[in-house]
């Protein structure tokens, strides 16, 4: 899928029963729609998926297919129950085999820190047959990018840090300008007008987000209003002229 | 897609530009998953997909026929970028009309806070034909319910009001009780025998999320052990022999 703006387009898949069952509150998703955000490439979907192989390989395989790029967290860590690196081979009809250099960094690491190389740690170098590592500057056992897939870490220090890895080499598009007006009216009162300014400006999306405020004087009500665009003139100029209708 | 514990299934459908451009961090998710949860309905899926009417259109084509229950949040609002109820429209094949007793709440909730009843707030009184409505106690403008589909407000206190109103109606199952065990040492150490136990209990999942705490010391490495299921002697059992194995 292309998206409309000429970007690339992308998908995350989150592999998590953990934040499916709510014990978890995902901080993921924030973080990562706004690195690509800055980056130029247009995040249109998010999956949340469980520990489950069958599940995790054929969502990847619809959303590899479906966009340029796709982003899996979660799954990749030493215990029985981290099984992302074996959905990802089924999903690749490829082998997953220990990588020799996966292999030395966590050896190395474990040799840094004192601990012992066993059997679970090494489970971490599995990998699977064509894909290139992705460094985890925080805990030693990496990442990996297989195709127009990029395997990381649930565990959110690791995972930013493996996102920071990972972006440079991304390609890149034309990122889209954001501007938010505050207008302190409900949305009922303004959408008339807003929508009116939204046909204006084919090329912009404008979207409109109530809030409520409590107060001592009771509830106000307000509504963000956020105008996102790739051309600079036309996202300024309809901020503009929101902002002359609302807020004058 | 029947869940292994017998339980009803469900996926959540979040439309949100706002999500996915990460100017909003998503708060439903988790609350849907514990109401959920306690009710004995298993979150399989969830997707987050922008405010495109095809795309939500078949996205959710996909998941009602895919689970027992569909939940989405957003874009039921009067403003021109709410079009969810065109999109749930579509994907039944059928008509979107002014429902006379959502035009009703609306007509009353105006009246009662001196708002104008104008064009844009009327429009929260489109509903598909055929749909139930779902109250909304906190601002009036209803959800609706079709077939498996379940449509609420993306605002989360409205969302939190909505899910309350809908949970009592929805078939129950039976509630996996869950249990936390933390282990204050890193995953790598304790993954060979966490994953001997959990073989030696099938019908109880066994899921390791590590944790790390900075301190005076520098930093330690520790380990939340959560054991879920349906059969309460088991997950009790689990968790007794996870807890002598390592924490005595």
């Amino acid at each position: 899928m292309v998206s409309n703006t000429g970007n690339p387009s992308a998908a995350f898949l989150v592999i998590g029963d953990e934040v499916l069952s709510g014990r978890t509150q995902d901080m993921n998703v924030a973080f990562i729609a706004k690195s690509l955000s800055e980056k130029g490439v247009d995040l249109m979907e998010v999956r949340i998926v469980p520990d489950v192989v069958p599940t995790i390989a054929s969502a990847l395989n619809d959303l590899r297919n479906k966009f340029d790029l796709v982003f899996t967290s979660g799954g990749i860590g030493p215990t029985h129950d981290d099984i992302t690196a074996d959905a990802v081979a089924e999903a690749f009809s490829t082998k997953l085999v220990v990588n020799s250099e996966a292999k030395a960094l966590i050896e190395a690491r474990a040799k840094a820190q004192s601990l012992e190389l066993n059997e679970a740690r090494l489970r971490m170098a599995r990998i699977p047959v064509g894909a290139k590592l992705i460094n985890n500057s925080v805990s030693g056992a990496p990442g990996f990018n297989i195709g127009n897939v990029y395997v990381m870490a649930g565990v959110p220090k690791i995972f930013r840090a493996m996102v920071s890895e990972v972006i440079p080499g991304l390609p890149s598009g034309k990122p889209q300008l954001s501007r938010t007006i505050t207008i302190n009216r409900p949305e009922g009162e303004i959408a008339h007008e807003l929508g009116r300014i939204a046909k204006k400006w084919p090329s912009v999306s404008i979207g409109s987000y109530p809030f409520f405020k409590n107060n001592a004087s009771g509830t106000t009500y307000g509504s963000n209003v956020v105008v996102r665009g790739q051309d600079e003139e036309s996202v300024i100029k309809a901020e503009k002229q929101i902002k002359e209708f609302f807020l004058n």
